[in-house]
């Protein structure tokens, strides 16, 4: 197996480009999947102050890595979800990588400024932990940006999961999620913008990028996430790609270019109809916003909540 | 496990209904279903006369048992394939049930009407079998119907196929595929209306009632049809079905009413660039129709194709 761009033996072959890299080359690879990605969906420019929500995982990390690679101003934020052992290990992670490259790095923990974890919301809430997680990770990467005035959220969802995603949606047509998924989301008032550049690389190629690259990232899923549907997608996705190598992009990109914007009217609907949170400020649809009442449900925040 | 509308002992249980039923109550389960698909899609009226396309297997008998038994006025087709065995068994079927009956059957044989069977037109042209089969299948289906008058043509496809194929559509996002696929087709110059009034009835109910009902339908599935996509897709619906029961539904409906819509424009655009086959005469996009391009490869037809 020789790499296609220089013939050099390569070390990863990547089946549904029908191509294999060797070191340097897949290094290359990775960056222009990134640049691409950035200049087709007009995601940045050099001017935009970045910032990207870093997890500790391999997605993320590489992500950060390869967007000051690129030469892109742009800081980290890890969020601490108190989830045990798992979130203590990220945290080393991220902030070891920060460390070595003199990267600045924001935090906020769940527990300690906002006075719950995530396994606690799930208990109490008695729903997937993943709802709260998520609900609270789209709330303070949105206010920790807009308090630190960055253009733009960057987060490290790849081709896997983004098509996981797209797959969820579209199997219960849930037109305003769908018209909401997209590898840039623009500001509107209240939200910055929110973009995805690792849309076209898949979770075997970020991985692959840290490993070559030597970023010692957290290996370990979320263990509260197991045999959760998001996984279930995946694996479905999976069997479909090994028949027929490409299906997974053919799917995504077949959706970016002829299906999203079908939908894009429901979700501008949705968003036409938000007022501000009557505890923080941020956008919402109800009096009180999503994390506030998950904060109240938590016995975090005294408010009278309907 | 007692039957829902009874309470007597259920012979079958159906999961995405969260329900169970006697032997009777599942007959006119299945009844109302096929009832529900009718009326909601404005399928036919009492006046139309309606020609069911019968290959021997579960669902096309079924379909026609239901219909008559739902007092239809309803007439049989069956396309004689040349699949060996298969076709031999399948013609047996379709024929024992209709002269039991006393129901007026149609046939059409691609052997001796047209000059080739499907193995040998898959040989020719090097492609998938079910390729030749399904236009030789929508050309037959449609020009018979025209030929005898009838206003539409019934399909044995049920929610598993119409799911299965949704998915495919999907994957690809064919964007004109997708604004044809709705349980009622209606009829355009040249092309009789088509209609799936089993679109509310899994695969494992019309083998039940096929079962109950004492219908002898041919078992076996097509030979040539192993391992090819649709097959995969209905794998994949399958094991999402499982983990959680009502979800092939969900997707199947969802689309019908809030995702169809948004395709047919694609769907309308294909069909209004139609003209004349100059051979047969049937709508095509091209000079000659597909149908007569493979009896032409084939060697069934002596015209010159560009």
């Amino acid at each position: 197996m020789k790499c296609r761009r220089c013939k050099a033996p390569a070390v990863i072959d990547i089946r549904r480009h029908n191509a294999a890299f060797c070191l340097d080359c897949f290094l290359h690879h990775c960056r222009e999947q990134v640049r691409k990605a950035i200049h087709e969906y007009k995601m940045f420019s050099p001017e935009d102050r970045v910032l990207v929500a870093v997890s500790g995982g391999k997605d993320s990390l590489a992500l950060w890595d390869l967007l000051v690679d690129l030469d892109y101003e742009v800081d980290g934020l890890y969020l601490g979800l108190g989830i045990g052992e798992y979130s203590t290990e990220s945290g080393v992670h991220t902030r070891q990588f920060a460390a070595e490259r003199g990267l600045k790095l924001h935090e906020v923990d769940l527990p300690s400024d906002h006075g719950f974890d995530i396994p606690g919301a799930a208990q109490v809430t008695r729903r997937s932990p993943c709802g709260a997680c998520g609900l609270s990770k789209r709330h303070l990467f949105n206010s920790t940006a807009l308090e630190h005035g960055y253009d733009v959220v960057a987060t490290g969802h790849n081709l896997d999961d983004e098509a996981a995603v797209l797959l969820g949606n579209v199997l219960r047509w849930d037109t305003g999620y769908l018209g909401r998924q997209h590898p840039v989301l623009p500001a509107t008032p209240g939200f910055v913008r929110k973009v995805k550049p690792l849309v076209r690389l898949g979770e075997r190629e970020t991985a692959a990028y840290c490993v070559l690259r030597g970023i010692d990232y957290q290996v370990e899923e979320c263990p509260m996430a197991e045999g959760n549907r998001h996984l279930g997608y995946k694996e479905v996705l999976n069997a479909l790609e090994d028949r027929s190598p490409g299906s997974k992009a053919a799917f995504l990109f077949g959706f970016i270019e002829r299906g999203h914007e079908r939908f894009a009217g429901d979700a501008e609907h949705e968003r036409d109809e938000l007022g501000a949170c009557t505890v923080c400020g941020a956008p919402t649809p109800g009096d009180v916003c999503a994390f506030c009442r998950l904060r109240s449900q938590v016995g975090a925040l005294q408010i009278e909540v309907r």
